[in-house]
């Protein structure tokens, strides 16, 4: 086992930043530490957290960490900021709001920047649960803002997703119909004490009712005012009513499948790539390659065919 | 050379419409199209244009595509739906808006939406790009919602980038600065003759004096009117002195080769798993792992180090 493995696996908190940041630099080692961690896993539940800007994801985390605390309950947050072209900014603010937090020895919290993660930005926030849950953590709250393509990967990455709402965002519920069906486990209507927090109910409602919404498992909607505490262990509880579900229904499993699924063929062509880079084709070679594609006397398709046609398999 | 591929390059736009499809859903003979149609590129100018909804981009495509015809140029648009939790919508409108232009025969509109693509879509719409530079489209213009790291991904595929922001955004300026300074190579103020203008104009070539901003290429910022017309000749200047500073300098070059390099990198591990899993990872195999990655009696990372451990270079 990795010297780090251990060291934070016994609740070393200097090793566990460390792992962290090996794991998500791809440094030296970052394969045997997520080996031994990988095994260590399936303890922590993960709670991804994700909505609009302006929702108030960050006071909703803040006060389901206090909630959790008080459960005895040992915390992580993995806070994604999205680099967003257009809506950066946000996490940032929040995140030394959560300052508060950071005495806490229970309480464990982790930034993450979206660029120059080789194979993608889930991938490196998987194994990020990964090592996260193998050092003990009982909660892992996964907070995006949701805006992307790349944020509805990260929050896959989760058991139970929830989906972050405020009355007053227009169309905005006919806007996510398309891509937020299939990932909301539970939904919260956050500001509920706002005018137009009816609308919103009914419109989710009528969501939620429309044909093959529904499979096994219904989206709660839950009703919070999070900078007055207010809704919060009803979120709690419904996070872990769909945790026991996950864990008994046989669409629970399917999910789990294709996420491990997705998350072996991640590996696979991040591993695969770091070996031809390193062993067979030299920085000198992908020039040569590079130069020829630019000018059009080779394509990358003709290329890549007869590098992989080079390949035997024992 | 497939026969696709000869009858779209002779103009048939039925045939472009089958290529374009084969290669969106990777099936059979897709490959092959794309390598007839690669060695045809370079000669399109791809115009990528992104911003954030209620940007007024549609409309800018759309006189965009007036200006370039009267030019006598043959015109593609790519229209990326993010598909976004939180920003869908707004392109479906905006293509139906653009029917008008669909009866002219030159000019092409293509939507794609962005799930279920194996390798990504960035991948996809880059050999999408291929294949109407092939066809002889004169100018490709790609446009996006641009809210998300995949959006970013998407338009990096463009040769020269458009920037589109209005007045009256807030702290958007302050917001996008993470994200657009590297990938800009032309700002848009559209809805120039709204209230705010001077200081959008103001905080954006603050923005463009930084220290690390200019790199041999200021990016013009160009205020324009989209729905009266305005301003649409001086962007396609600017779009159009873009391309020549790219063609005739080295950070143009280095450019097109890190481009290249990725889209190298991409077709490399999406042909690996394709043949790992037609070959050496039969369904009935993969589900044993996948049940063994669940109880953790194996991790994907051993699992993933054994599989390639199995291949030899010839």
């Amino acid at each position: 086992m990795h010297d780090l493995s251990q060291r934070l696996m016994s609740g070393d908190i200097r090793s566990l930043a460390r792992a962290l940041s090996l794991v998500e630099d791809r440094r030296e080692g970052y394969v045997e530490v997520l080996k031994d961690c990988y095994r260590r896993t399936g303890k922590a539940r993960v709670v991804g957290i994700t909505g609009p800007p302006g929702a108030g994801k960050s006071t909703l985390v803040d006060k389901l960490i206090a909630t959790y605390r008080a459960q005895g309950l040992r915390v992580a947050v993995v806070a994604v900021d999205p680099s967003s072209a257009f809506s950066g900014g946000a996490i940032l603010g929040d995140r030394i709001r959560m300052q508060d937090r950071a005495t806490d020895p229970g309480v464990y919290i982790r930034s993450m920047a979206t660029r120059g993660h080789m194979g993608g930005l889930a991938v490196a926030t998987g194994d990020i649960l990964t090592v996260l849950d193998a050092a003990g953590f009982d909660v892992i709250l996964v907070e995006t803002v949701g805006v992307g393509q790349d944020e509805v990967d990260i929050i896959r990455e989760a058991d139970t997703v929830v989906v972050v709402l405020v009355p007053g965002l227009g169309d905005d519920i006919q806007a996510i119909k398309a891509g937020i069906m299939e990932i909301a486990d539970v939904f919260v209507i956050n500001k509920a004490d706002r005018e137009g927090v009816d609308r919103v109910e009914r419109e989710l409602h009528a969501l939620l009712t429309l044909p093959g919404a529904a499979q096994g498992w219904t989206p709660p909607v839950v009703k919070t005012v999070a900078s007055r505490q207010q809704g919060i262990s009803d979120l709690v509880e419904a996070a872990e009513r769909h945790r026991v579900h996950l864990a008994t229904d046989g669409g629970g499993q399917d999910r789990l499948r294709l996420k491990y699924s997705q998350k072996f063929r991640d590996i696979l062509s991040e591993r695969f790539l770091m070996e031809i880079f390193a062993r067979h084709l030299t920085p000198e070679r992908e020039e040569l390659l590079l130069q020829a594609f630019l000018k059009r006397e080779e394509d990358p398709y003709t290329a890549a065919e007869a590098m992989l046609g080079r390949l035997r398999w024992k």
